[in-house]
Order: structure tokens, then C-alpha cells, then sequence
């Protein structure tokens, strides 16, 4: 087989994750999300289409910037209502084999004591499937709905979550040595005390002196996953990811962030693929070009305006409320915006962007690419990008839920396979970890990685 | 029918729960706690047998009274490893299709405004299957490793306690209206903004103005439990609860509790029966009393006596490590120490008590009645405890797990459905919540519960 090409699903536990207004279009099922159901349908799904893994996103906050309010948010099902996921990985474990469940959980706001538990407890039920994907929170509005007048300042969050990880290495790495728990009827230990540690920690932001409430599940810390983009973020990504996820709307932008992490990498001294990198497509698919180009603008059609603004303005901080959707941006470029605005229509600086643009930009396909096609253009195109972005692989997104993830699978899946990139069905024993996937090595971390140094 | 029983297991997910050695009994498969299907198949087991939930205990810590450390709880197993309940209950709730799930969390480690959001996902997970056994936590060691330097004082914690409820309800009851989530793609309505709100909540411990995260489940609120024995702990539960456990040796003084909860009731305008009791009971079953007898003194010898002492330590904050197991008690009993051991030895105070008699009186059946006999005589015990002590069902509790619930499933069950006490198989309609099943009313908590003035 060629070098396999990763594929995550990319989405969240909501009706709209990143395509506002889509969960109208007729061939879509997300206004189920809130049952179990459906994602143990879409887990089944994914796995028998050769995904590594389902990549949950999560914040902790409604989004208000849009017109200072929540309605756009509500109308739109703007990721929200959002359940919680971590509650939903060991159902869909058990609904698969092989599947992995990234899931984002913030270090700034659940005790590390506690998650510690509840990652080794994900680990212990999946049979080490689980990965974390790290993030330190953006929102005011949750910093206030959790007991902070505002958030902690950005590169204070990272120093923070810098010790944080320092914990969490000491509970998953540190507090039970292999072979701690022989749990031997013969002998009568259950755990060996001589191999079971309180972790000690006395830091600036915590204080964690006894033992981790449980034992390691197969992977110990469970694959770290990240997705900084700030420069302080790539630093941290550089420190503990093993797999890290960038989002850049032309291949060039993308090369020039894993160029970055990978020069960040040799400065640290880990090896230059010691981090599987990943970007974000979204993908339509049909049998021809022209069917996929002309669901494509079906989609266009579905596109819900407000919602998008609201997603923006989330992101951003940027308010376009009130202004006229076909005004031409520069006309509502203020100077506090106008470096977020560029951010988008830098893209494509020739033409005149109005604010439907920026929104319908916003709705199908988010800050990354849209690639719609048939399967062996799809096919063709995550090829070019994955030479010409430098990446391992893709997080893979749906504007229609969960109809394009599981056309993905019919379609582009099947010729993935043809072309030795994808596995075939069952060639990949059951039994792997998420890491030993991805990474081809584990299921611990690596010897070189920071979080083995916590290790006894 | 007669009346029905009402049966919950009580079990945690931990290698002993409340029977320290008992998982080196030959039956035992405790020992694969930390595997999914061992959950999954007991709580298919559960269903079989009637029952109406599985209650999970939770404690975020680890014992350490005995002999200062944690040597005999790591040794014995004794509520270590402890894995987080809370994930597993939606794979359980995949595996059934009536059990209930009651999950143990406090409210004084985890953010409100994040456990609305978990229980609300639980709840549509399961369908309306889910409680919530309301702690306070009591233990140092927990409030050490959560970043307290010891723990908030005891009636502190419950003046704080009701007004992380009050948060709760605001969140669960009244952020998101009946009707609010129409997810209508003719209106292109997800959430109705009109009918959903931010809560508002500025109090003396905690400030949430925001929306809840998510819409409610099938409950609203999930069915309460609440556990507290202290005054102060009973004063909460007869504000919030609607279903109650106490643990107690004897009939008379169960019926002392549930005497006290329904005047408790009565003075706060609440129904005398709106709320549901439980108390426990340690249940082995032959097919004969005397088989019944010899197994219960099988199980004698496999008592771990450290260890039931280092859970005996956890509970009472009594240290008897060093005392020589056949002391009499009243040689090691202390100004500090000795209502601690009155509580238990007060059951038989003509016998001499010596250490080691305490610890298997810990390990079999904690704090609560042993019944060992034939199919007959078990039912006729938990009848005569019904009647006695006025509970309207049982906490179950197994010393062999899970062999000891499997064998209750499939030798007292048939009994009890002889008798009219427990609904035949498949007489009970799949699709009802928990709270319809415990209490005969729902799905929402009922109009006079206090949650329910937080509706709008």
C-alpha cells in the first residue's frame, strides 16, 4: 500500500457545526443529533468507510457577538443546542471495532484530577481508542457561565495549560507503574502499593498530592490531539501533540503552518514526524463533476445568513449585525475588524466581497477548502493537497449531516481503496489503539515524547 | 399486583465496592471492572431481573485513614481503581431498554453549569432513564487533589448545595421552554429564541447568566436521589429529592428515618409519599436456608481484614491500624473514636466486639442487613423490612459481584413476580422514564417540587 492516508470525520454534537442552515436540505438527518442513535449509526458508518477516527469538537459557551444576542445562534442551531460528548464515546465504542473518538475537553475548565479519570476511564472502555484533543477555550461568555468574570489572558491560558498537561502526565504516566494492578486472587493484591504513587504535584495553578483515582487504560495519556493556530498554541502543539489540526483555505497557507510545526519540532528536539498533521476538507460528492458542482449549489441555496454571521462573529469577534448583506465589505470594514475580514477575503483579493459572500463562504466549507467532485476527483484533489499542504491527512467535514460522511464512504472511500490509500474492510486487525493507527507505534506515548518523562 | 417492590442494584465501578476481599471469592468477575461489557452485561442482567436502575456510587478520592495511607485500600482494591460512572451509563442504556441509571456526582467538585449539559445529554441518551444521587463529598483527601486546601465545612456545604441546585433547575427547567426546539426545516427554526433563555443566576457561590447548553431531556431534571443522613443532609433531601436511601441495620431504625423524611415532607407542603425510600440490603440466596447459610460462611473467609478496615477508616475517619485484630473493641475505643464504633457495635452490645468482628461485620453487608437464605425466605425478609421499616424498596447490594446480583436476578426475582411484588417480563412498556417507573408520575418533576418553580 502507498503511505495510507488518515482520515477523521470532523464535527461536533450539535445540529450546526459548521454549515449553517444545511440541516434544512432535504437529505439531511441532524435534527436527530440528540439521540444516542445517531451516532452510533454515523460511528458504524465511518468505520466501515476506513476512518481512523470521529474528531469531536466542543465549547463551552453559546455564541453571542452577533447582534450582541443568541437569537441568530438559536434560530440557526448554531452549535446549539451542543450536548456533551465524552458521554457518548463508550456507547459508540461499543457500536465498533476499530474506530477512534477524538474528543476536545478544555484545560480551563474541568479539575485534571477528575479528567484524568474520565480520559482512563474513556481509554479503559474503548480498549484504547480514545484521543483528547486539547484546547484551552475561547469564549468570554463560558469564562462567565464558569465562575470567571472573563477569560484568563491567552498566553496565560497556555502557561496554565502547560502545568495542566504536567498533571495529567503525572496521573496517567506517573501514578501507576505497569503491572501495578495485578488484581491476583492467589496472592490477594488487587493493586500493588509499591507500584501505585501519589503524584506530588505543588505547581502555580494546582495542587495535586495523592494518587490518580484509576489505573491507565492501554494508552496511558490517550492521543493527544491539537489544534493551536496562535503562535503560543503551535508552541504548545510542539511541546505535546502527537497530532495536531490546521485549518487554511489554500494548500499553501497549510505548508506554511506544517513547515512551521515541524522546524518547532527539530528545535524541541522530537523528530520531524513525530506529529501527524492534519487539515480540514469538506467534501461533495456525486457521480460526475457536474452532479456534484450542481449539489454544490443546491447547498448554496440552504445556506442560512444570519447563522453564518453568528459562526463568524463567534470566531471573530466581529459583530456585522445590521449591516446590509450586499454591501460590499470594505464599506463595513471598521479597524477593529478589518484584520479578521482579510483573514477571509485575502483569499480571493480580486474579487467584491459583500457580506452574503463572507457568509456563504463561512457556511460550506468554513476557513478550509471545498472540494466537490466525483470520487476520482475528490480522490485526486485530497492527493494534491496532501503533497502540496505537507499533511498526513484529513478532517474530513460535512455540510449535509450525516449525508455527506456517509456518501463519503460509499463513494470516495471505495476509491481511496483502489489507489492503496485507504485499508481494505477488515485488513485492520481489531485490537489496535488509536495511536498504534495513527502514529504506527504505542500504545504508550513515546519514549521522547514530554509525558514519558513522568513515568517512574 | 400487590404494591411493587422496587429494586435498585448498588454497585460502583471499582473492584470492591463495599465487601472488602470478597472479589477473590471463585464466583467473583469483579475483576473485570474496567471492561464495557462487564456493565453492559450486568445491567441486561438487571433488566431481566426487574429492576428498576442500577444505582452507582461515586467518591472522587481515595481512603487513606488507615494507617495513614493507602497501602490496605490499594492492596484490597477497596473503591481503587475508581472509574467515572457517568460515561457509561449511555452504552448501558444501548444494552437495555428499561433500566434505569442513577449516577452519583457532586455538586461540590463539578461546575453547574457544565453537569446540566452532562445530565441533559445522559437524559436524552437514555431516553429519560437517568438520576442523579445528589453528594456534597466528605472526603480530605478529594478536597486536597480538587485544589481546596481541606474541605468546606459540613452545613456550609449544603447552603451551598441548595443553591447549586437552584442553578440546576435554572438550567434544566427553565433556560429552554416546552416546545422551544422545533428543529422545523419549513420555519428554518432550530431553537425558538422566544422560548429559550439565558438563566440569570447571580448568587452567593456561583454566577451563571448564560443559556444552558443544551435542551432537556425526556425528565427535565433527572429523577433525584439523595442520600444524606445527617440533619442538616435530610433537610436537603426533603427539599430536592424524590427518591431517598439510608442505610440501617435494623428495621426500627430505618423506620426512625423514614418517620423523620415524611414529617420532614409534611412541614415543607410536600406529599408524604413524594418521596420514594430505599434502604439497603445484602442479599445470598440458595436454593435452600441452609446452603444459603454455608455460602454466606464462605464468604466469611474470604474477608480482607485491612482492608475492611481501611474502608471502615474512610467512613468514620477512625484509624485502627495497629490494633490487634482479636482485641476486644473496647480496649481500642477512644474518646475520639468511640461513637464511631458505637454506631456499629450498638447492634449487638451483648457481644464482645473484637476488632476483627468489626471488620467482618464492615465487609458483609456494611452498614446494612445480610439476608441469606432460600428464594422464599429472601422475599419474605425484604416483605417484612418493607413493612417494618416503611421503605417502599431496596438498594441491593452484592458481597460476590456480580455473581450474587445474577443469582438475586434469577432465584428472588421469580419469587417476588410469584408473589405479585415485581412486574412480569415484558409487562413493563419500554419507553417510560425513570421517574414514571420509580414514581408513577412524569416525565417532569412534579408541580409542587421545588425545581418546578423555576419553569416559566
Amino acid at each position: 500500500m502507498s503511505r495510507p492516508l488518515l482520515l477523521n470525520a470532523f464535527d461536533m454534537m450539535v445540529p450546526v457545526h459548521q454549515s449553517p442552515g444545511l440541516w434544512r436540505h432535504p437529505e439531511a438527518g441532524v435534527a436527530r443529533f440528540d439521540t444516542l442513535e445517531y451516532w452510533t449509526s454515523l460511528a458504524r458508518t465511518l468505520e466501515d468507510g476506513g476512518f481512523a477516527s470521529l474528531f469531536l469538537a466542543d465549547i463551552p459557551g453559546v455564541y453571542d457577538v452577533y447582534g450582541g444576542g443568541t437569537e441568530a445562534t438559536a434560530r440557526g442551531g448554531v452549535q446549539y443546542p451542543l450536548l456533551d460528548p465524552l458521554v457518548a464515546v463508550p456507547a459508540m465504542a461499543a457500536a465498533t471495532e476499530r474506530l477512534g473518538f477524538g474528543v476536545t475537553a478544555s484545560v480551563t475548565y474541568e479539575a485534571p484530577y477528575l479528567l484524568a479519570r474520565t480520559f482512563a476511564t474513556l481509554d479503559h472502555f474503548t480498549r484504547g481508542r480514545v484521543a483528547w484533543n486539547v484546547v484551552t477555550s475561547y469564549q468570554d461568555s463560558a469564562a462567565r457561565n464558569l465562575g470567571m468574570d472573563r477569560q484568563i489572558p491567552h498566553d496565560e491560558r497556555y502557561d496554565r495549560a502547560d502545568e495542566y498537561m504536567e498533571v495529567m502526565y503525572k496521573l496517567l504516566e506517573g501514578s501507576f507503574e505497569p503491572g501495578a494492578v495485578p488484581a491476583d486472587p492467589a496472592t490477594g493484591v488487587f493493586v500493588d502499593p509499591d507500584l501505585a504513587h501519589p503524584v506530588g504535584h505543588e505547581g502555580t495553578w494546582f495542587s495535586v498530592p495523592g494518587h490518580a483515582l484509576t489505573h491507565p487504560g492501554p494508552q496511558g495519556t490517550p492521543l493527544l490531539f491539537q489544534a493551536g493556530a496562535s503562535k503560543r498554541g503551535q508552541q504548545f502543539a510542539v511541546d505535546h501533540a502527537e497530532a495536531i489540526f490546521f485549518i487554511g483555505n489554500t494548500p499553501q497557507l497549510v505548508r506554511r503552518w506544517t513547515d512551521g510545526v515541524r522546524a518547532g519540532l527539530a528545535e524541541r528536539g522530537r523528530a520531524e514526524d513525530a506529529v501527524k498533521t492534519f487539515t480540514m476538507a469538506t467534501v461533495v460528492v456525486a457521480e460526475t463533476d457536474a452532479e456534484a458542482q450542481a449539489r454544490l449549489a443546491g447547498y448554496r441555496r440552504h445556506v442560512d445568513i444570519e447563522g453564518a454571521l453568528s459562526l463568524f462573529g463567534g470566531w471573530t469577534g466581529v459583530d456585522l449585525a445590521g449591516a446590509d448583506p450586499d454591501a460590499p465589505l470594505e464599506y463595513v470594514a471598521t479597524d477593529a475588524n478589518q484584520s479578521a475580514l482579510a483573514a477571509f477575503t485575502s483569499l480571493s483579493p480580486d474579487r467584491t466581497w459583500t457580506v452574503r459572500d463572507l457568509a456563504e463562504f463561512v457556511a460550506i466549507g468554513g476557513r478550509g477548502p471545498v472540494i466537490a467532485g466525483a470520487p476520482g476527483t475528490v480522490a485526486d484533489e485530497l492527493e494534491r493537497w496532501r503533497e502540496e499542504a505537507g499533511v498526513d491527512g484529513f478532517n474530513i467535514s460535512a455540510a449535509v449531516r450525516p449525508a455527506d460522511l456517509e456518501r463519503f464512504t460509499t463513494m470516495v472511500s471505495p476509491e481511496l481503496r483502489r489507489r492503496g490509500l485507504l485499508p481494505e474492510p477488515g485488513s485492520v486487525p481489531a485490537g489496535q489503539t488509536l495511536r498504534e493507527v495513527l502514529t504506527g507505534a504505542g500504545p504508550r506515548l513515546a519514549d521522547d515524547h514530554r509525558g514519558a518523562s513522568f513515568r517512574r
